[in-house]
């Protein structure tokens, strides 16, 4: 095996060839992967029994131990999503640009995978599986590094993953690995020249601390603070179902709601009813003074920066604006340019707000819950990115790949185009 | 104006309303800094003789006092640059996806500016014209700083461009800012909050301090380590104009090539020639010991990391390999992943080394000194990336752009999906 930067460095060598292997053989493996995790079934669920009982006699919290289990229903979701992901078209190999820049000299720009990539992730067992398989989908080869409580649910997971990949002969080896120590995560923090892209999933301190200490590139999402902005014309019962869902369905996600903005022509009828409906929802409500003029709060601060906290339960502060565009102003402040929603019947304002607040996923009447690779139809996700660069918003096979240019000639030189003796002549061919 | 934070926290807040500023006026504003350069002729070309008078007298490098001259003819390609932009499609505001997600639930991805840009750029005056042409046309706000020996240059062009914006009443204000001591660039590094994307162009070593200094992203190239590799059955007197012309066409360029490399099979004939037509080219021309057995070389070493080094002057490495498969190993092992081209008759070596090199331009049978924005057809460039993460070979203004997810819906809440009582519908519409 040699040492994990050893290793690494063969898989970044390795890394062209995945790269090179066929969409059916890639394919292929995803299949060989599901059938193995079926054929494998009670030995998955031994080793999670192991982990499920060193987590409850440890006092794991419920949430946590919840998402600890792999039982029936968690497998067939794993093994539904690999055969769903085999059936996607191909992320790899789309020409994105075609163009002849002189005669006989033609541009094209090709998709093609990122190559080696870091992922760590919290302490689902099926995160192990989606990953793999979007990396297996996407031609990157992958390195694992799952939660500590799931550790003898992910060596087993992962040993069967590689066995069956392996069953591919296209395949190269070392297109997987997996690690389990923190020590290892730091190790592989320092190998800038051979991994592409880390991708960490886990708390706010947690992502800023991986890119405090790495020089390879970081995609990850620090906080999800999200928005419901209520305006005038908004149809109330519409908007109290949603606040009421983007709040309770899940209240851990980082898509879920933190704050309700609403308009301040609607807020002395509309805030009471919302507060209402959220106290029979068994949410707490907060404010700040204004908005405690209009409704009775569990909770009234002082301090504005309140308005930049993300409760991941059941929590929700409200504020007035004074129309839109304030709204958008507060989100643009206060928010994490994660997901955000304006409910109205106001085309105008929509239009406003979409073209105004700074975040990846911008909605009109309807949950931020939807921002999920899953609802969009992306197969699964490795993240959600609030960065700007590469991909923002759910990240699914195609926030996976980069490309390349690749230029054929007939023995062209700069130089005649440089003196003027031959000049370029862009024609696009898509 | 506040102080530099501040400053910059206003441009971040503008920056939405920026983006929101039509095609048509952003092409206005364009026309106008064209218009304005022109009209202004005479304090441009003042100023500029303080700079060179001042660089002079300190002793500057021949090769950096050209670049540094401002003279009608840059004059002439940045008003053409600024008009070529203008006439451009809009990079901004195209829908890349448009999917029913269920009924009356439709999500969207519009491209959108990244938001505030800081650019650091060398002692070129039309770089900063460049640069601010390139934001302009892709609704980013940019914060400038130019080499201090362009110092006067670049204070006027900047005050020239600033003002002809303004005169279109739709831009916001605040949207450029040219800052010009080093200081102020270390304080830029601090403001990650409200600076979205940093693009420095420089040495290998200042690139390489900035990103260890900030956590604001950062893309840029470090070495232009390329390479040109002669097949078996290459057309040998292609292969050597080539070779030259990637070599000394511009040797100082990050796209000139450090390393050609031969196919044993033809090494014993084609090298000798190749080392003459090079020493026709003032270029010294070095090796290790295997290449030195086929020609007489200016130097032998020992050490193959010599192969990873970046002349930028009118030296070159030379190497034998066995085929395309230790081409492709040498070019990945030593390269810098920008551009390396291969030249050769067969089809089959070209498709290998195209899929295996893993570079941001891969060529066949062409210079390696076309990988550039302009030869690109992409107006022009703030850079190359060799990065694989957004951006990857030439930054035009499609890599000066991110994208945000619109959804529409009607009232829709993920409870009833998450609960099996909906189901999704994906119905995509592009």
């Amino acid at each position: 095996m040699g040492t994990l930067r050893e290793t690494v460095h063969e898989m970044k060598l390795a890394a062209p060839a995945l790269a090179a292997v066929s969409a059916d053989d890639r394919n292929r493996a995803l299949s060989a992967m599901a059938k193995a995790l079926a054929d494998n079934r009670e030995r998955i669920f031994a080793a999670n029994a192991e982990d499920m009982k060193a987590a409850e006699s440890s006092g794991l919290k419920e949430a946590l131990i919840k998402r600890l289990k792999f039982d029936d229903s968690k497998l067939m979701a794993c093994t539904e999503g690999l055969k769903q992901l085999s059936e996607l078209p191909d992320p790899i190999g789309h020409v994105t640009l075609e163009r002849e820049l002189d005669d006989g000299l033609v541009l094209k720009r090709v998709t093609t995978p990122i190559g080696v990539i870091g992922v760590i992730f919290e302490a689902r067992p099926d995160a192990l599986v989606q990953i793999s398989g979007l990396c297996m989908k996407s031609g990157n080869c992958a390195i694992l590094k799952g939660g500590k409580e799931a550790e003898n649910t992910n060596g087993v997971l992962f040993e069967i993953l590689r066995t069956a990949v392996s069953e591919v002969a296209a395949i190269p080896d070392n297109v997987m690995i997996r690690v389990s120590s923190h020590s290892e995560i730091d190790e592989i923090l320092k190998l800038d020249g051979d991994v592409d892209l880390i991708i960490p999933r886990g708390s706010n301190a947690f992502v800023k601390h991986i890119m405090d200490n790495t020089a390879i590139p970081v995609m990850g999402h620090a906080d999800g603070i999200c928005h419901i902005y209520v305006d005038a014309s908004a149809d109330t019962e519409m908007a109290k179902s949603i606040a009421v869902d983007a709040k309770i369905q899940y209240p851990a996600a980082c898509n879920a709601a933190e704050t309700v903005l609403v308009n301040e022509s609607i807020a002395s009828s509309f805030l009471p009813e919302l507060v209402s409906a959220l106290h029979d929802a068994n949410v707490k409500v907060r404010g700040d003074k204004k908005a405690a003029g209009y409704a009775g709060l569990d909770e009234v601060f002082e301090d504005p920066g309140e308005y930049r906290r993300e409760y991941g339960e059941l929590t929700l502060a409200v504020a007035v604006v004074s129309g839109v565009k304030e709204a958008c102003e507060h989100i643009n402040r206060y928010g994490s340019h994660h997901t955000d929603s304006i409910i109205t019947a106001d085309d105008k304002a929509a239009q406003y707000f979409f073209s105004m607040v700074d975040s990846a996923g911008v909605y009109r009447n309807c949950s931020t819950r939807f921002s999920d690779g899953f609802r969009y139809g992306f197969g699964a996700e490795v993240g959600i990115s609030t960065g700007k660069l590469h991909a923002r918003g759910p990240v699914g096979l195609e926030g996976l790949t980069s490309y390349k240019y690749i230029l054929e000639g007939s023995g062209q030189c700069v130089k005649e185009y440089a003196e003027g003796t031959r000049s370029f002549n862009f024609r696009d061919r898509l």
